[in-house]
């Protein structure tokens, strides 16, 4: 993996094509390195890998323009959003068109009294919540970068709020997407529900552009609760701190938020963001609801903590500290990159039904204890999701192997306790050799059969998600 | 469409296929009339149309061996729950076989720690709510009739509760599907959420026995509520109660339930039920949370019915009172069928933006004005999603005209509106010709592409949701 994608076959475009693009996109189609290399990697480590040319379409009919040419000469295109994501989605491994999505930032309409708003894919997710500002809504799915609508809704995002609000999978109500033919389809009404056919909304979220480009999202949005109060608490050690979230869980209080980050994390966000958080193992807490509900629900959760050693049940009450503390979880990522200098990050994503939580992430502790690099631990752990950031040093090939084979191990752990390879971060490159142990060969080429019939020609995205199958 | 399906091709089992039918099955392959006139209709107004045998699984490999067959001698499979569909989904309109999932009638597993529980097809919603007494947990999905499971995930079904707790799409966790190879998938984990590939279990809720048969499914459970209140509102005119329904659902509080009658429907259930509602348009309120929360959001639900001439905040706070009112509820298609002895009904399903309710309800009461048989109005309304039911004679085709003509513009206006045509009852074959204004040509042609890729022999459920190119 850390070689790069040199020896993969690379799909160019031919002179003509080179012209058509030229024709159509004017000086919006360049093959300038500097912006090939801007597109070149995400937050993966994976190397640098850069696309033959980057697009910056103005509109869907040029989305549409764009995919008609791949799909006539045979050309990879890969949709690029703000490149946050962290499994390789966006590395151009077989060539071909990049297509920056970044132009594509209008929000199209706010619909407050449906709960709905319609954006292009280029918007980001703070975008978003600017726009609605004046609502009294919000929009509760946050992965930790301001990652674009069009990023997320392909990833099947989620984020902190996921516990109360659910994913992009239960938060995107419709999508507009290019087909490989270069038709523009509406997968979905602005209707909460429907029974009118297969679900083609659901079907190109977590696609990951392997099927289409999503052009357009409309999106669930939430009344601003009346209150809001946040809390952290300290536990002794890991262990207590995941089996008061199961018990939390259990008593079925419809709790906003409820965070995991261990000693190390904590150390991290600590120097990153000028907190001063207590340097244990903590779970951070969010209320929304109606005064009286919020005490009554933060009044539930204090007690279970303290059955469980939880001690200094401390309130976020002003909405700036709030804003302090949820920020400097959301930048975790990078404040644990800056653990070790020169490092890169290998993020594990896996999701456990809850009452396997406490087993998965104690014996994945074990395995840790054996390596020498540092890492952190932190997780949505109120879905049955936690992320360990093992921090390499990217020449040491013994680092990498260490660490992709804690993961791997955790991986298998994950599945063989019904859970999956991938809570929010997606497939990519990473995680493909996972996919058969998780959904076994039939289900996984119940997969390869819709790529085949959705993109013809392996031009979306291609490499990711699925591997091609050049017989079939 | 009184016509019966008398003139479509049909495609029987040779005797070869016949003879290993009854090998595999013994007398668990039925070829007795009354066995099949049994099998032969739902709640749909259609005319009967009898399978050339009913088969009877007991577990998932038989069901596997079953499509097997079908599969090898090109004939059609239909599963069929209770028949309680309302759209002709389980008419066996091209001959073959249909599966009997009743005897697949098991528990598999509850997991009440994760707010699980894994069942057979054939298990029926309050077998389901029967199995969970004991764990304080209850399954929210409650469409009209005690459907299977199987059913409900195969048509998306919802029912009073999906305003806040969502439908089968929300809630059904992962299901075990027979593909037509013959083989077992799962579509998923249990974890809550997972990014890891497409999203399989989506694609076959909802897909009608039209990609694949379930075996299985896993669903989401939730904790009893604390404390429940009920209650009903009766308003002047229905425009009224509809414009409280969206400024009740605007001012965000998280109502469990929230359904209209038209004084037509109360005047039904009065009858059928034996209750004492009056006959005014309702809205009947359910609120699930903790004793001061019930109390709270019931507070602000009354505020709102007041502004709007609501009266008669009725309290229903003993368990039996709200069991008979919910059940109530729940049987008004049937109470509605005796409001005309002998007529057949025909219900409209659609679902709008809840910003367009108001508007889309009182343009559809004026054109069933000019109409002489009679109706009832009822409605999920906090989800944008109401019924007509219209009890024509069968024999007259002045009415059956009259009715269809009526649903047809209903439909037109839903999806002119931004809505769908089919809110939870599915598209069966009385849907299908409105999927290409609801989807556009090319949103269906994926549907189609869908179809031809899982099902290439065309044996699943043929001639529903999608038409067959046999071109392509």
């Amino acid at each position: 993996m850390n070689s790069g994608f040199a020896n993969l076959p690379r799909r160019s475009l031919p002179e003509q094509g080179v012209a058509e693009f030229r024709e159509a996109f004017g000086d919006r189609f360049v093959t300038a390195e500097a912006v090939r290399r801007h597109h070149s990697r995400d937050e993966s480590p994976y190397p640098e890998c850069l696309p033959d040319a980057v697009v910056f379409p103005h509109d869907e009919a040029e989305v549409a323009h764009a995919v008609r040419l791949c799909d006539r000469y045979r050309v990879p295109i890969v949709p690029f959003g703000v490149g946050s994501s962290l499994e390789g989605h966006v590395l151009p491994i077989e060539g071909g068109i990049t297509l920056s999505m970044a132009g594509m930032d209008r929000i199209i309409a706010l619909q407050p009294e449906d709960f709905t708003v319609t954006v292009q894919p280029g918007v980001t997710r703070t975008q978003v919540n600017d726009a609605l500002r004046d609502t009294g809504l919000f929009f509760p799915i946050d992965p930790g970068a301001d990652a674009s609508i069009g990023g997320m809704a392909a990833t099947r995002a989620s984020g902190t709020n996921a516990v109360r609000y659910g994913t992009m999978r239960e938060n995107v109500v419709s999508l507009k997407v290019v087909t490989a033919s270069g038709e523009i389809i509406r997968t979905g009404s602005r209707a909460r529900k429907s029974s009118a056919g297969y679900d083609l909304t659901r079907l190109f979220v977590g696609s990951e552009g392997t099927l289409g480009v999503i052009v357009e999202a409309t999106l669930r949005v939430y009344p601003r609760p009346e209150a809001v109060t946040a809390a952290v608490c300290s536990f002794p050690d890991l262990a207590d701190a995941v089996q008061a979230v199961v018990d939390i869980m259990q008593s079925g209080i419809a709790i906003a938020r409820i965070e995991f980050m261990d000693q190390r994390a904590v150390r991290a966000v600590n120097r990153h963001s000028r907190l001063g958080l207590p340097e244990t193992p903590l779970l951070l807490f969010e209320f929304h609801g109606s005064a009286s509900g919020v005490q009554e629900q933060a009044g539930i959760v204090r007690e279970i903590t303290g059955d469980h050693g939880g001690s200094g049940f401390d309130w976020a009450e002003k909405p700036e500290d709030r804003a302090r503390l949820w920020a400097a979880r959301h930048q975790s990522h990078f404040a644990g990159l800056q653990l070790r200098p020169g490092a890169r990050s290998i993020a594990t994503d896996v999701c456990v039904p809850i009452s396997r939580l406490v087993d998965c992430v104690t014996q994945t502790v074990a395995d840790l204890e054996s390596v020498d690099f540092p890492y952190t631990i932190v997780g949505h752990v109120g879905d049955g999701n936690f992320h360990v950031q093992m921090l390499i040093d990217p020449d040491s090939p013994t680092e990498w192997q260490e660490a992709e084979s804690i993961n791997r191990s955790l991986v298998h752990r994950a599945i063989g306790m019904e859970g999956t390879c991938s809570g929010e971060h997606g497939v990519g490159i990473h995680k493909m050799e996972f996919l058969q142990a998780e959904h076994g060969a039939a289900g996984l080429e119940l997969m390869r059969v819709l790529k085949h019939a959705y993109d013809p020609h392996n031009i979306f995205n291609p490499g990711k998600v699925v591997a091609w199958d050049a017989q079939s």
